[in-house]
């Protein structure tokens, strides 16, 4: 069997996310790449070589993949959710156009996962059951106007939001900031959830009005979606649903 | 074991894509309700009652599977892809709020899916690497104005965009406005992918520049993926990658 790069999403946290295709891929795998939290996410195995490398680090992993498969073996990268979506997979198609020629007719393949946004949403209700957005609110990659420039545009375009790296230790300040602008732009009192660690056993997740929304309420393990001007909640005995409608009156 | 209502994502199509976690409430039930096309996609056994129906009956078919729930039934509502994006879960959260107070006690479930965009990203490369948002093409729910300005605003946050249900039979004009518009807000020759029944045998994925997209490249199986202006295309001895950096200069 020749070698080749899978990348692969896991899903959020909880083994029954784990698509039957990416749970074959890891039998198939002799190494497995990625971010340490998520390879500790793999049950090692004889023959089956785990690679472990911090965060920041994306496109040195990805050339120590390709390099790998360019010697034959078979390389999982594995992310988090869904690696096309502010994950692996951009990094490695980075290093592949920036790379030798030769890694352009390796056999590389992205397997979808189920993505936090969505998993988050389903927890909730349906709150991203109307036309949506996904911003990444980390501006290590981006510049913070351009960021303030989306979640503005997105406002007057009536998208519901969902937020991926909302907040970390090296960027305490943006996250109270995109609140403040979201909480100007839309000026009124929608429901914002912020699900962190869905499917895992620390699960939690919040709903309040972005009125009263604070950037504690957030960090590195949380998604946040922001409801669209129509998003809805549904009291119940236990909880509440949150969902915004399928349909806008003319 | 006493009912309920389980709102199910069966994915894009392969099983090999859907979740163990779906796959294990579709054991559980004793009702799959959906639409047609959906509902034949789960294998009859003993002890299942398959309630198929059409097309734009969803309000229907959410009470139907909430009155079942009543009675006790183990009701799942199956969709495509995930079922919180156009898909069932909004329309039944719809129901329950406008239904009887009882419906709010039930135990009602939303398990996620791989959504069409994510599985015709991951076929393409990386198109949706960054900042990204998802717009319903049909204006059967909503006015056409809507769906015009927020391409517009999309266009200038320079956004990936994912298009859900471009066109159908009943709206043969509305894919083609669109493209004419993104033509002329977005200025380029950026990618842009049609993605047909992804992961089926029937799968057929086409790249174009937007310059040169034709309305005719669409149907109802397709989703529609648009590049951000940055969005790059890797050549390759067999096809090509198309991605989304992860970074924009400042």
């Amino acid at each position: 069997m020749s070698g080749g790069v899978v990348i692969a999403g896991l899903g959020p946290g909880t083994e029954a996310l784990i698509t039957p295709e990416v749970s074959s891929a890891l039998d198939w795998a002799t190494d497995i790449v990625g971010y340490i939290p998520y390879v500790r996410r793999v049950t090692p195995r004889a023959g089956l070589t785990l690679h472990e490398s911090d965060n920041r680090v994306e496109l040195d992993r990805s050339r120590h993949a390709l390099e790998m498969a360019s010697e034959g073996r078979r390389v999982v990268v594995v992310s988090s959710g869904d690696p096309g979506v502010f994950a692996m997979a951009s990094a490695v198609f980075e290093a592949v156009e920036a790379g030798p020629e030769a890694w352009r007719a390796l056999d590389i393949r992205v397997l979808p996962g189920i993505t936090a946004m969505l998993a988050a949403a389903a927890r909730a209700g349906a709150p991203l059951g109307h036309d949506f957005c996904a911003i990444n609110l980390s501006d290590n990659l981006k510049p913070w106007a351009l960021i303030e420039k989306r979640l503005r545009l997105a406002a007057q375009a009536d998208f519901a939001m969902a937020f991926y790296n909302p907040r970390s230790k090296s960027r305490p300040e943006g996250f109270g900031r995109a609140l403040r602008l979201l909480q100007e732009e839309c000026g009124d009192a929608r429901p914002i959830l912020f699900a962190r660690a869905v499917s895992t056993p620390e699960e939690r997740i919040t709903c309040v009005p972005l009125t009263e929304a604070t950037e504690d309420m957030a960090d590195m393990r949380t998604v946040v979606i922001l409801g669209n001007s129509a998003t809805r909640i549904i009291p119940r005995p236990e909880g509440q649903f949150v969902y915004t409608p399928r349909s806008v009156p003319e």
